[in-house]
């Protein structure tokens, strides 16, 4: 359980669970060599590998490429199914700034061989989040610029105005599939530029209106 | 949240996830035509999938061919990380009857474009749990018959000693990758037999010593 400021409270972050979105911007699609999608692509990350702001992002033994994926991340106000686009907005309590960090070889190797892609995606540490929760009227999550720094270089920069499927979009298929609860996280995919990162790396990743998620890379 | 009978009281599932194993039985493997893996195969399924005992699993207009997977489902009873296989065993509340209801058709479309299965796994009503929880003194769960009928005919019927990777295994493996929770759920893979469920079906799933799971299947 993770607690972040938003506004002069402190959230508790507890969601039932976190989705992500593959593929939700055309550059990044065509850097991974895919295709872009017509509907959402759409997996979990399982709670335990939320992060909280300044902490350690660990580098597990198994893989030898973990990449950086900065991504927007709703957090769902109130709980429902088969939601309409035009109502979704509704269910959107705030934003923050999120984290997809993924084992890319692993993730290479699981889509070669069709295995699902929980191992890359689900390690401890692999999903930082914050450093604070802003609320869903204070900003219109379709314009923000969105970017992540490796040791002060700029490596990723995109605007979230750039995502194929926006927010009312989301929310409706994920509600179609899969009931959404108070709390739940939606990461909306991430933009061109991923890459590496490696033990002693300084992560700087940031969203405008909200604010810059830092943590620290180390190795096991 | 769903409670199941536990001993004399009730017991809460609120699961922070359910971590489910792929390919668990030789002969499952065979009937999907997938190698035996050298390690275990996992994906989550979301807590918003779980269904109580005399309920109705709800195929989905996505899918035309939903298959039932009866599994052993293990219930963990503390938290921990990097847990030693041979601790393991006390890391258990207790086993229950699972099943692993999956859209076929979107798992094969998955498979061969190296796309995530959670789409397939992950719609409402696709984790049918219980109908009680037996508390893990109790019973030597690598010595189970474990079955299936639809309408009353026996579609799946194996035993939980066939288990390519037994229960002490799969906690080390899962704990050294994602930190398990108290209240954790972890679904051990499926035997052979799987096949489609249609609407109107009854499914009674079976785990001697534990008891029998019966859901109802309707269209939506």
């Amino acid at each position: 359980m993770i607690s972040l400021p938003f506004e002069n409270t402190v959230y508790r972050l507890n969601p039932t669970k976190i989705v992500c979105l593959g593929r939700n911007y055309v550059e990044h699609a065509r850097e991974m060599g895919s295709d872009v999608p017509k509907s959402p692509v759409i997996f979990l990350k399982p709670p335990s590998s939320l992060l909280p702001p300044d902490s350690r992002i660990i580098l597990p033994p198994e893989s030898s490429e973990v990449h950086h994926e900065v991504e927007l991340a709703v957090i769902i106000g109130k709980t429902g199914t088969h939601i309409r686009k035009e109502e979704a907005m509704q269910y959107v309590l705030g934003y923050t700034v999120f984290l997809d960090i993924t084992a890319r070889d692993l993730q290479k190797e699981a889509k070669k061989k069709g295995l699902p892609w929980t191992l890359s995606k689900g390690f401890d540490t692999f999903a930082p989040i914050g450093p604070r929760i802003i609320s869903a009227d204070e900003l219109d999550p379709h314009a923000l610029e969105i970017g992540l720094k490796v040791n002060g270089e700029v490596r990723q920069r995109s605007s979230t105005s750039m995502m194929i499927f926006g927010i009312g979009e989301i929310i409706a298929y994920v509600s179609s599939i899969m009931t959404l609860q108070e709390g739940d996280i939606i990461a909306t995919g991430t933009p061109s530029g991923v890459g590496p990162i490696e033990d002693g790396d300084r992560i700087e990743a940031w969203i405008e209106g909200i604010g810059v998620l830092k943590e620290d890379v180390v190795s096991t």
